[in-house]
């Protein structure tokens, strides 16, 4: 039988050892444990960051318990949850919004509790470091076979703060998003799907032309199936790896050369 | 029975192949050993960093095998050793100040090793990456049921290359110390834990208003248990996660907004 | 029986959660492979520092399945390749000049074949992501006994891209070469081995002076067996821990003092 999997996503950095800390509390709980780190670079603070990477990752994970941490409010009086998901598995957080939005991606919540019962959670509880304390604690019991149910009190799931992952809007031919989130590479990733911009503008194929109008400023990008549809250098529209809407330069930084930053509001229609 | 520990922490970086090079010669030295990153993005050279991480990260380790590597005098006379501490752990690194500090978090040590022995480190050393040729071998072996002893000759503790982690000096209703790090979130560590705090000025309780001089500067900061006891944006002063005095900034940038950085002395008194 | 080894390279970086996928379809497909990271964090579409960051690493690995990804071509018709190597282990990536100095150091190409057979991808393949879909997953089914020939045609080894980690030449009782790397010291690394330049300058020892030409500019450098054989702050010329020549400065960083970037030229003669 393959051993759990715990996977984790957190803002705390690499220099720091925090999560090399969350290894060795999961290590002392649960040996058997086999730990996934998905990143732990995700910008501070940024909440719809980490749900947008957790979106990316879980259905390439398999099923087993998650933990995500951006948590500015840590110490306040956010409720730390866990929640299963349809196809099995359980997310394990703050409830501040970066749950729902992976959650969905698995089939959306089926139960969820407040991770509360002090024998599932670190000795002493600091103000600061509940991924130490609370989180990973939860995660690596629940491995070891603890019920859900067993770590607190059952939360309404209607209760759950909801994503900053917003829905696009569609209509009168065009489709209304916005920049969500500038990866590594300079891609521009937006918070719209392929299937989005299908039903407002139709079947698109390679080299379809498409306005996109950005923070006010138009732009014409061809449609492409892959990065060498447009010659190095030159930009274009395309299905990300995820199914999502991205904007991106042929071996180049799309961010940077077409000076386009997160929150940026995009509308895109067919173009001519 | 759980697979033996051996845990990383160097200032290595994460772009040279060098960290996992060390995963390397663990696996073909011990294939059953699990690894765990605390960091290797340890500022470069930066022994104090380095040992303050550690310092940190140990207690939430199970026990096992931990190898420090921040080595400017890689190559030069400075003893490679491993040491056993009362907890059972064994540390094993340069004798350059980075293993004190955090050895007595885990009791002190207890006895003290050179890393001499031929049969235990790779077949060819180099002058410059003695964490793959020499440190990694040794836990590895160790892990493996090698002896202390049988690494090489014994060495005297009291020869060990006391840490730069240096205790703060309490007087006059006031507790002298510097800052010492700062870490990913901009949150300032100082060279004291609260308790050293409580020592010079009594019980601490939340909004109890601390006169912090750092490097000359005089600040009053309240002490706060958790970071939302401020409003965002406002400084505080509080126990870290590690029991340690720390200055920040909720869900800011502490060392940006208030220009402190390390070195920095710092006084703390009563205010009013 | 040890659990097969993966190891992965590639320059996703930490931020993005396509290394925690890689890990994530690894664990799914093959869930009993252990997994080396050797970086993540190569400067994106530098195929020649992930070639030279794979030779550096690939000795030090137990004999196993190894995917390097630094694809800029992705989606385009470049080769997705696996390569059996003399020691034993299999090479996985792009057939872009990524794979073949890495192969030479572990005795060379014996068979290599063109990853083409549906079954060892994921169900779905992106234009942009191949590492998921098509390397990661052949990598996997390898470590469960699928024969390199399943994965599909066999590619000539003799038409696979050529390497760019270029030989340096020797005349005149001159070494002419590149600045190949900087690594994350400021250490700068050279295309051309110690054994080079002792076949251009006859045996090295601590002190020779070498004369070196970079960029049009002449300076003498020591040749130093360890960086503690000059003065800290002071230049050297050195066999780094790969047995390649390496200018550095002792405790300092090299590249920054000195000025030196990838891509100069470097002339090497005895100096005087």
């Amino acid at each position: 039988m393959p051993r759990p999997v715990i996977s984790l996503l957190t803002d705390f950095g690499a220099r720091d050892p925090s999560a090399g800390i969350l290894h060795g509390v999961i290590r002392t709980i649960a040996p058997d444990a086999d730990v996934i780190d998905i990143s732990h670079e995700v910008r501070k603070f940024r909440i719809r960051d980490g749900a947008l990477l957790l979106w990316c990752a879980l259905p390439y994970l398999p099923v087993g318990f998650h933990v995500a941490v951006v948590d500015p409010g840590v110490g306040t009086a956010r409720r730390p949850v866990a929640i299963r998901m349809a196809r099995g598995d359980i997310l394990v957080g703050p409830d501040n919004g970066l749950l729902l939005g992976p959650a969905d991606r698995l089939g959306g919540v089926v139960e969820a509790v407040e991770l509360a019962a002090a024998e599932y959670r670190l000795a002493v509880i600091s103000s600061s470091f509940h991924g130490r304390d609370i989180f990973v604690p939860a995660a690596a019991h629940l491995t070891n076979g603890v019920a859900l149910e067993a770590l607190g009190p059952a939360v309404d799931p209607e209760t759950l703060v909801a994503s900053p992952l917003v829905a696009p809007t569609l209509g009168n031919g065009a489709l209304a998003t916005e920049i969500v989130y500038v990866d590594t590479f300079g891609n521009v990733k937006l918070g719209a799907l392929a299937g989005d911009l299908e039903r407002a503008l139709g079947t698109l194929v390679a080299g379809t032309a498409v306005e996109a109008t950005i923070a006010g400023t138009r732009r014409t990008l061809p449609w492409a199936v892959t990065f060498g549809d447009v010659a190095a250098g030159d930009p274009l529209l395309y299905e990300d790896s995820y199914g999502r809407l991205c904007i991106a330069v042929n071996q180049g930084d799309a961010a940077r050369v077409l000076g386009l930053v997160e929150d940026q509001p995009v509308i895109l229609r067919a173009a001519g």
